[in-house]
């Protein structure tokens, strides 16, 4: 059996820091997080937007892993060149082969903390499957949004992403740095316990699934023409019912929820997503039954079968 | 007597949008914000930046309001150039000639609320006695900063900012807006009083007088080392006694306050403080007589004597 490598990122965008600062203690005092023995890569995913105080330069690197982008280097894409060249360093044919990448994100909506999986491959199910058991942490699963691929994570064979909020861009802050810490280290913790063959699954996996992204009210120029009604505004995994507020608009209308059955909403006005277009996005929380496919999946995988 | 004219400004920073938000209602619904028949300008401090979605272009425009800077127009300082423009439009001498300058801003800190005046002038401290009376705001009184100067109000003959937090850059959020348009009209409903000579003022002014700014600690390289320690985050206004933690640094070590008189710190964590090396500032409460001459300087400049 080869030795297990596991990818950690952080600063995948430029202005989340919050897990670049985790990954300096951890190089200067190496017993602050224990990764049972697992060998681990840490690296800084965009480092020039770091440096430029950025979310990226050229795109936002975590919609670069397109398998069409691996193809060459274009130095005139600075998230392009860095997504190929992580792959090349340490995807499942890279120099230093990695089988499970976690990526560190942080977010200006009022989340707490989060795991996202980019569709249901079933190892990733079943890795938040552990952690949703251990620390009760919600599941957003992100699919059928065309406008949004080439997740990072998507590139090796599992990997789950980390979001933790709220917290503004290019900030460090305590709460956020400890709650990194903790799923860090259980993350690695259920990691060594699946490797050990010392395996507890839960039966059930709540879900909340991506149904579709909102866009802000605008005006017939474009501009943006409503805010986030205040009934809304920070109420992150709380139930919408029909009639619900959403938004104000400038003319003082209100716009309301008008759908028929309940939605979930997340990352309402997350600063970064405005330039994408998303005011907040919808999902559906869903109770599933955990497959003991997902199970074997991540057993093969971390045992190299 | 001449007409007074009073000088709105939101978007002095152009990431920050809540006020530039309340002139759109405004405009659209002119009955929405009493102004007491008080003939105003409101202008988008940097429309250029607020395209852009950035604090600035080329400097910070709020510390472009120089002397020296407005002998001539230079393309190459969008900022420069924007601030001889609004002088020249709405200066004492200008165009449309205003008496007294209100300038709208948010904080990603968790101030709440609060008036800003820069230096000691009497005028400026009658309107802040006026507002503290109506809404208990705390005022920060900004001085003896060097590194710190051209502040837009300055430039006329009476001028507050009104901070307001915590939101993150870039954001609408419909609590901000309501307190912006609160202490807006508050301004205008007070400066109407002052023309009127319906005139109460309070007998005491709580000033929060900047001593210092600090920044974080660094590493040998300059790079920061330590984030704010938990139990000072979100803490503005409150008193800082020796001993009380302020800095978690990397390694490990916690840097305390260690002033022998206790200090109020404010703009803690503030997101575009931190390319001005600023973790947060000091400032002492004291509790100032509010002095005749500071209520007579307010009387004749909008009685303009």
């Amino acid at each position: 059996m080869k030795q297990l490598q596991v990818l950690l990122v952080a600063g995948t965008h430029g202005n989340e820091i919050n897990g670049i600062w985790l990954f300096d203690e951890w190089k200067k005092s190496s017993f602050l997080i224990n990764t049972h023995g697992i060998k681990t890569f840490k690296v800084i995913g965009n480092p020039e937007a770091k440096k430029a105080g950025k979310r990226y330069i050229h795109h936002d690197l975590n919609r670069s892993f397109k398998e069409e982008s691996f193809i060459k280097i274009n130095p005139l894409n600075c998230e392009r060149t860095r997504a190929s060249e992580l792959v090349n360093l340490y995807g499942e044919a890279g120099e230093n082969p990695c089988q499970i990448a976690l990526d560190f994100h942080t977010t200006t909506a009022s989340m707490g903390s989060c795991i996202v999986v980019y569709g249901r491959r079933d190892a990733d199910l079943a890795l938040a499957s552990l952690i949703q058991n251990q620390l009760g942490l919600p599941v957003y699963l992100h699919e059928s949004d065309q406008k949004q691929t080439g997740f990072l994570v998507e590139s090796w064979p599992c990997g789950l992403v980390v979001e933790i909020g709220p917290i503004g861009q290019g900030l460090l802050n305590s709460r956020i740095i400890s709650q990194t810490k903790l799923i860090l280290e259980t993350l690695m913790e259920q990691i060594h316990e699946v490797k050990n063959l010392n395996l507890f699954f839960p039966n059930k996996l709540i879900i909340h699934r991506h149904i579709k992204s909102i866009d802000f009210p605008r005006d017939e120029e474009g501009n943006i023409d409503g805010y986030v009604h205040s009934l809304r505004q920070s109420k992150d995994w709380q139930e919408l019912k029909k009639n619900d507020e959403l938004f104000c608009k400038l003319n003082g209308e209100i716009i309301r929820f008008e759908e028929d059955e309940p939605y979930i909403p997340v990352f309402i006005n997350e600063a970064a997503y405005v330039e994408k277009n998303i005011a907040m996005s919808f999902t559906k929380r869903e109770l599933w039954n955990f497959k003991k496919e997902w199970k074997q999946a991540l057993i093969d995988l971390i045992h190299q079968k």
